[in-house]
């Protein structure tokens, strides 16, 4: 079995599982408890804030634990638009968001509020130029991800968080534009430092990078004015409440702590995803990569095969034992992708394209015979 | 070391964490992946969500897995408030909920809803009588727990659910009064069937049966009109987006299954839990018993020690190796209890209540050291 959908979900490492296990039978208390077993409890999660914060040169105390990227995501965003509504209702965003970005949006236009989805290039990027311009006197919050999940292509936080912060210049926490990027596919692969990127919120989740599923967080920068969008006890600074998922953020932590000392595996990551690009070049006629291959994460290419339908193509190289997408996991229902649609791919070319994302546990040796199985199979098929 | 805290959580049973562990490093894959990975963890999650609808007695297709009890009670409440806002802006609830439900009628009131409290009498049981007298037009959610966190008293369910079925007997699913019950802390210690209480919205946990922290899930009945509180995929037939919480479900499911079919061990918890009773009440003076002594969790007994601090002798207590609560862990900060208030303690008898609650694993030897130890520290601290 090759597994090569790393942008869908990453198995947990082994080390992170060793980490979790005393968590669930043994150290097994409430950390809201006052007693031993909920005080060992909340040392964990507080070390493990520490290991998420280090990840992205964070505060601790500006990490606040979520079940996952997708409670991030709705958090930022409505938790933004709760909190300001009052002073504005537009939010710029781009037409290229996961779904946990695009359907709050959604639902917030349905409230009244006025979203500008700012459309990438053919290369798959959003350029931070159209981003600056959009913004209005109504405008509280701008929402772009950092890495597609799609292409892997980055998009310029760096360059709008710079000018943002000139934007924001004279305005305190009250009529600032608020910054949101959702970092998912991103962190732990490319380096990622809040300060540096001048980000007021960031989207993290465990499972994308080695770490347990139900577990995410929200980085939220100091003195931000941002509302809860749940309700209940006063955990997670009052941010989050619901009783503590402790075995799923010690082991988001341990994720965190590896990824961060073991950056320099990307390299081969990298190395592999070439070799495979050019193989599949090489070995078949009428291929073509999406997106920009400078500007993206070293883990995925997106490739369409002319004449080929991706799920017929995915289906064959199930059965050979090699997991691949069509796309994005999370929108897998539906046969078309909204994000290679924004950078006018005609229907023939979406609907031929499959996404391979590598990870830490591909080999050469795997990569070679997927390059093969992948010929074979789109012979075939045609 | 002796845990009776188990209304704050239990340890995950032992056969729960041998059923998690596949579903962390080998059977790690999306379940919304079209590729084997994906097929076997969509399998994993159906198989748990039968067991947990079994426990209900449910249908798998009425089960929404979550994060947890928290975000169900928020799905349940305000996803009705969200829907049904418009032909109407009542709320009946009682003053003994736990705050993910008080903080949730709150966040209502404040845009408008409101919100009838429905006050307990003495015993710590709210009069269906009560509950049904407070329904007007404007009516569209009754929101009860099935059991008190604190007290452990039983809510009349039944009779409610019963005289609301008569009373939304001509009523469709758009006009009806619907009825949620917090059944966290009642589910697999007292049996549960929602058509025997005609419930439409239950919210379960994993972590107070023996399950995973981090998952929970809703029961909705089928045909009820309710809107997701959270955007994204379409996870959870659109009721709750996110990736699933794979291991944690499959966790959740297993101990669905072994409190169901180990539900005979209750009898044995609450022989414990009387015997704890008659011990204090026998070995140390000015002792009381809060709220019934024959409606209430077999788990649970809430006793208040006349003229001592609660928070000192949890402390004496915990130094002797017992961890006890002194009230909600979710309120653990704050030191008086909104529960015990409404029972119209007097604030000294509040503030020297202890809440000792059973599990599974408890045995006569520790409640007969707990009772020693009780005894000893309460004439130590007076």
């Amino acid at each position: 079995m090759i597994y090569l959908d790393h942008n869908a979900t990453t198995p947990v490492d082994p080390r992170v599982r060793e980490e979790m296990l005393p968590y669930l039978v043994e150290i097994f208390g409430n950390p809201s408890s006052l007693h031993s077993f909920g005080r060992k409890a909340k040392e964990a999660i507080e070390e493990a804030r520490i290991r998420v914060a280090h990840l992205i040169s964070a505060n601790p105390k500006e990490i606040f634990f979520t079940s996952g990227g997708t409670e991030a995501d709705n958090l930022a965003i409505r938790g933004i638009a709760s909190y300001h509504k009052d002073r504005g209702k537009h939010i710029i965003t781009t037409a290229i968001e996961h779904h946990a970005v695009l359907l709050c949006t959604d639902a917030l236009e349905k409230e009244g509020f006025k979203i500008t989805y700012i459309m990438p290039k053919k290369d798959g990027i959003v350029s931070a130029e159209d981003v600056l311009k959009a913004i209005s006197k109504e405008t509280i919050l701008i929402t772009i991800m950092t890495a597609n999940n799609e292409t892997g292509a980055f998009q310029p936080i760096k360059e709008i968080g710079r000018r943002l912060a000139e934007h924001n210049k004279k305005r305190t926490a009250k009529d600032r534009v608020y910054f949101h990027t959702d970092a998912v596919q991103a962190v732990g692969k490319t380096p990622f430092d809040v300060d540096k990127l001048q980000v007021d919120m960031v989207s993290l989740s465990g499972h994308k990078i080695y770490g347990p599923k139900g577990v995410g967080a929200i980085y939220i920068r100091q003195g931000s004015r941002i509302s809860p969008i749940t309700y209940g006890g006063q955990h997670e600074n009052g941010m989050r409440p619901g009783t503590e998922n402790v075995p799923g953020i010690v082991g988001f932590g341990r994720a965190a702590e590896i990824a961060n000392s073991e950056f320099y595996k990307m390299k081969e990551v990298k190395r592999l995803r070439d070799l495979l690009e050019r193989g599949i070049l090489e070995r078949i006629p009428d291929v073509q990569i999406n997106g920009s291959q400078d500007m993206r994460l070293p883990t995925t290419t997106s490739i369409s095969f002319s004449g080929v339908f991706s799920e017929s193509l995915l289906a064959v190289l199930d059965q050979k034992g090699i997991a691949v997408s069509s796309g994005s996991a999370c929108n897998s229902s539906s046969p078309s992708s909204h994000v290679l649609k924004s950078m006018e791919l005609s229907k023939e070319t979406m609907l031929s394209t499959l996404r391979f994302s590598l990870g830490t546990g591909n080999t050469e040796e795997e990569i070679r015979f997927v390059i093969s199985a992948t010929a074979e199979a789109v012979d075939k098929l045609r």
